[in-house]
């Protein structure tokens, strides 16, 4: 007998980061499963020490991690614990970012910039990930800065889903806050049953570049349920400055909707004051209490990415899940 | 004595395929140099052969390919020059490539195709290049598929220099042909001057999500002279329709500028029959008579080119030459 | 339960190019499968459209492509379907070339040549397939290429069997048309049992380089049934002027034999006129009906192909299939 | 005139991370040098943004960053340095570590641990680091980590000669705080004129294997002046400790010398506290004022590796400036 | 029907260099296996070749090598075999290495030095290796030398255990024959039951650095059973004088105990005569009958790998065999 | 000043392994320059240490190595040495060897046979070779085994003119010692200026395949003086069975030819013994006095070696060496 053979089994573990651990225990109670428990903390120095408590030989890992404010130090932690999976014989690892980091730094404005969000990819396939699960990514091209499968979900479902149901009797207008983003509202606009759309035009002086001459709202708002759509909120400037631009221009309603709530400060003052009556976010990153407002509104993303999740373990199809 | 030492010197190269040798020869021209003597041609059965016909050895090779028609065999024509290139011993080898072949499949629109403008990027690097040269992406983040320095330069100046004297006393509106080109719009209207813009809304039926049910313009056009702008006009149906509807929401003229002249069929009778006055384009491609037409005003690319590969070899600073 | 664990299934996909979709489906059909539904087409300018119509997730995908008269088209389709299997979570990728593309650029014959054959090989590599299957490759060395298991498969068996049925009797001779592959004639006549060998040589003028002074038959063929083997036959100029070469120096019937039938203008109107009564080939190239003669006789490789996918897939041995 | 020909000059740029500029700064002066302008900053988010002010195309770079208390901030900053000058044309990027971070992290202590040290050579290099350099390694193997040219520095000669012309006269005794760096104090000891050594011994009841039985010391110290000699001092625990159970062995006096000041809280209690009469540190790390104490000198690296980049950058030996 | 699709099974199969199959066989028969047969001789020249002589499609393939005297060839011999199983479609290669070679020069010493234990690292990836196993490595850093997953075994509990059981009652000092393995000794220390260690310290002259001046025993050894315990011994010379020195401070006996018995001439001379009263190794190497001795005592390895094997194949838990 | 700039100057340094450092020196002084000395040598183990003694940094280096007798030493030696030059600082590493080992095992004969021309190819490219120089290859696709450039040159031009001289009065024919190199007989016979060829036909019985029945002389050679060649010699069993093969046919007289003298016992024996009149050789290899025989004429390799590594320092070109 030159050969021991045997049936083959294959297993899934979730690992979470501790950038928004409460995300991944809901994924994890969507899936029926526990996240595996790991030693994560940090040395006096900030240096970061994993390690996985059970064997992980064989399974097919998924690493679940939220990159909010110390955003740094959880893509670090990422690819400690992506190293500390390979070196233990995983299988297969897909890393679950929800919110992409340095996704916006994703080409350079001007020569000599960076573009980092083609390294995180290149750090992520470094350090041994084989797939990346993500949500909607600032632009789309950043699938293709990671050398491998990506599953790239989309949230626009659940938030037009939620706002249809609320408002979808009202006139409404889909806004995009900018110029760089009127795709994305033509997209909420026909998803939401063909409504019109308008964009808040910048002019610049180009004798004085760096600065804004002039917003102008094009389309048509007035008298209207305007809903400002982004893919993130940061500092909540542009977005409040829409919404006071689009109400000076004589809406009737503002309503704020987006998947990724960075709110870094002083993104909650300005929101809860600009006049929009709802900001509509996901929970792709925690937001601490502090940064919470009356006006906000948090989707769970955790039954997208559950689902994702288990596609991708029985090889199922998960364009279903991501096709608009 | 044990080691050899004499003083160093580097030396330019340019090369051509035949893509475009005409535009290789005019870069050559600019640059008081000559292209590379070399031989290329077909196989019976189509195979490509390529020999330099000089020494190449220790030389800073520039490449320069315009990947029209015959596209799939302008790439491999690159691929096999690198790679010959590479095995001859070059020093350092850039691609030249004014327009980036398949760069409008930039990400997976749906699920399970490919991101082919990141697989010409590997398979560039792969064949040997180190660097890339190119004009105007169709999306800037094409920048970071190559695992390398990008030149990305741009072609707006050009174009709007060429507007602004021309037609830049008249009533200028800067029209984006559909919602996801805007901001390349309102990057215009800033370099004019500070003009207004609008752009046209392609509305969908969500019950036939294939189809679009209306084309609405989006902001002021009426008795202004518009310049309907993109990055290519390939078969020319998008631009020719938005010219239409811009005429018919009462503009006074229609000027079409983009930067690549794909012009394929039957994009000559759509630009020329469409009602624009007059369409400008640049040479980064070769434009065979038979897609001319009386309105078109093709302006060369190649002292751009030139500037930039001597600042390249030079080691000068392109920046100056890319930044808007 | 910290783990969700299942036992694991294998599935196998198979693909075609555009090459010769009739042999993927006659492969299909010796496997008792079909080819997955796959939308490819082309764009007005030429680029190539890929998408599979099924989830390929965690799959054994086979991508069957011939690279015949469009042939750098054909090479562009294989690699950009790599990457849509790839970039879909296709487990493992094989690709199928009957004929390997660009195989007689396997070495730099002159200085500055580029060894396009291993770039074919990076190429597939890069774009993400794991293995490569083959038939009668140029020179074997180019198995060596491919940073991989490469199936290299054997066509002789097919082709001697073939021809020791109908000529069995007779008094054959096997002929090599040139220097470079008498010891594929050698295989030959050992294979029919013990024949003897002979081979055409050309004589050069060493003052006069590029230019044949004279062919020599060397070897005797006199009132023998010849049968002048080759690896592939593209324009027939070299098998032509060798059967011309043996009637003269007496042979009694000549016969041709080649794997790959590549036939390049004018092929067709060469091998029919040259005096030989039969020409065998395989369909691992399509021969489309204008290249088609009386004396053509065409082989299926499929069944070989066939059994060689269904033992990759089944972990079996391919060596019993592919060992002379 | 087929190459434009020219001779070949190089240039060496300075770049500084925000991990101690001022460091930087000295290096720079030592060279007679400044250390090139570049934005770097935060956004809100945390996500860092680096751009150089001036043209590095061509240069020879060197990218000075020190990893004290934000560590995985200024590794993450040092990655996107590296990956803005890769993509700005740098000729060669060399990163300059005095304190390599997750050095401490070599080895699998246990089952599933990462090898971050390893993997923090690996993220160099994939984000575009072609040398790097540092200074007294946690573990002399770190150097083979990295896929590349490793400048390993030693401070030892600068400890050494301090203490030697403060303390030479005195009676010495080179003491390792524990088992793992006798090998450190003996070459301390033979540099400082063939000194006896000693080491603290730390016993393990097997039965409770994490915590220790006792500490004794093994080796003469009563009534002598004892150095202790580290390569870190974090925490000062061990050191602290170490400190105390020399002294109540019977030491006349303590010093304490080591080459990275890491001094995480409470270091600066411990030390100032512990009973040493002097703690000599360099400054490959910041130390901020609320860590520094009265018994603490500070010997400056800066001239080191100012020569070690004047030589590299120069092509002459290191070797020389590290042999010990 | 599109897919064909079957169950899975996996398959494991050993594999034996020449090194040291009379290792390979007992450890096939602790796993109840059979080492695969497989043709490996060397050519006229000496050149290697190597052919499995069964079919390893799809197999976790385990290559079990011990690289004693003609460490080169063994080596290469590893590699050539790695590249066969890949090229043949073994899915998982695990190289069993019981001694790494060359891992004692995991460092530059000085200047110019190469890192040869990493460049084997990088060769045994470049060939095709998946996964390493090794036993008590010179250096615990030379894991992180490895791209991949590493079975890092331990031996000494191995050792511990046969020495406890003989010498147990005994009064105990481990003791370290240099100041670099003090640590080595501590964990033995501990093991055995907290017992007190010992080394001896090599003190130079500074003015002659690369003599010795004279050796001192640190540490408490009169009266006592001394254990001298490292990695491996080599010629003996140092454990030779360590034993001499010893006894010379008054030791009651001593024995010496490693994992690896290197044993080149004169090893077995001086050992021997040292004055040892037992010498403990393991057949990690193999142990020719000329090296052998009277005082010899060799402890077999072959459990240990085939329980890490087994559990390897079957993806358990190798972290119990290899936690101290 | 932001950076500090000077002329760039570039130095040769040429090393030698062990395995023929006459012919180093032979090729050093033909460059009127030194071999740089090195310090390499066996550990008790067999394990190779390598240390170049000067300064090696920002050199272009030529590593000379001849892989005779025990060549898996050779090619460790070779590989350590890479290694050590790389992690030194060489800017540009050229490994010379004038015989490339395991070119023969260039393909696989049958299945799961390695590759092993392949393998050392990727491992010199892993250790840090950057460029490859060889004679004569077995075949010349092992060029396209190495990711880099390749300066293949050729020693026949040597060889014929050598025959030339001496016998180019006399009635010549060139053999081919077996069906496989007939071609390399055909370019002897058109540079020695159109002489005819023959070859060694081996008959096998297909019923006993391993057997060969019969060898025949295909071509004429009564009464000619004919010249034997091959690319290598190693036990010269094939070229003595040839020669009495030929003699046996009636030639007038036998010469033989070859680049390499691998000469394996008992290659000597049979070459003096078998009825050649003269073996001409060249040194590519070294003939230790114990292989040498009276009939044996070598030529020398160097002078070749020397202008081809002169012109490689220099960027003139080589394709005028190589170039037939």
């Amino acid at each position: 007998m030159n050969a021991i053979s045997t049936t083959t089994r294959k297993s899934m573990m979730l690992f979470s980061g501790r950038g928004f651990p409460e995300l991944a225990d809901e994924v994890a109670r969507e899936l029926d499963a526990q996240v595996t428990p790991t030693s994560i903390y940090d040395f006096a120095n900030g240096e970061i020490f994993v390690r996985p408590e059970l064997s992980v030989r064989g399974t097919d890992s998924f690493i679940i991690q939220s990159c909010g404010a110390s955003i740094n130090k959880w893509v670090m932690e990422t690819l400690i614990m992506i190293d500390a999976l390979k070196r233990a014989s995983a299988k297969r690892i897909t890393v679950v970012l929800p919110f992409y980091p340095y996704a916006r730094q994703d080409k350079k404005h001007r020569g000599r910039e960076p573009i980092s969000a083609r390294l995180i990819a290149d750090l992520l396939k470094t350090a041994g990930a084989h797939r990346l699960m993500t949500v909607d990514l600032h632009t789309d091209q950043v699938q293709g800065f990671f050398d491998g499968p990506v599953d790239h979900l989309f949230a626009q479902p659940l938030l037009t889903d939620y706002i249809s149901e609320k408002y979808g009797t009202e006139d409404l207008t889909v806004v995009s806050p900018d110029s760089g983003r009127v795709r994305t509202a033509e997209r909420w606009a026909n998803r939401l049953g063909g409504k019109p759309i308008a964009f808040i035009h910048k002019t610049r002086d180009p004798l004085r570049p760096n600065q804004v001459k002039a917003n102008r709202v094009v389309g048509d708002v007035a008298g209207r349920t305007c809903i400002v759509v982004d893919d993130m909120i940061d500092t909540g400037g542009t977005i409040a400055k829409a919404v006071q631009e689009i109400m000076h221009a004589g809406a009737e309603k503002v309503i704020v909707a987006a998947t990724h709530g960075v709110l870094s400060d002083p993104a909650a003052e300005r929101l809860s004051t600009c006049g929009a009556v709802e900001v509509v976010l996901t929970n792709t990153l925690p937001i601490p209490p502090e940064h919470q407002f009356p006006q906000l509104t948090v989707l769970s993303i955790a039954p997208l990415l559950a689902r994702a999740i288990h596609e991708v373990f029985e090889d199922g199809s998960v364009t279903s899940l991501f096709d608009v």
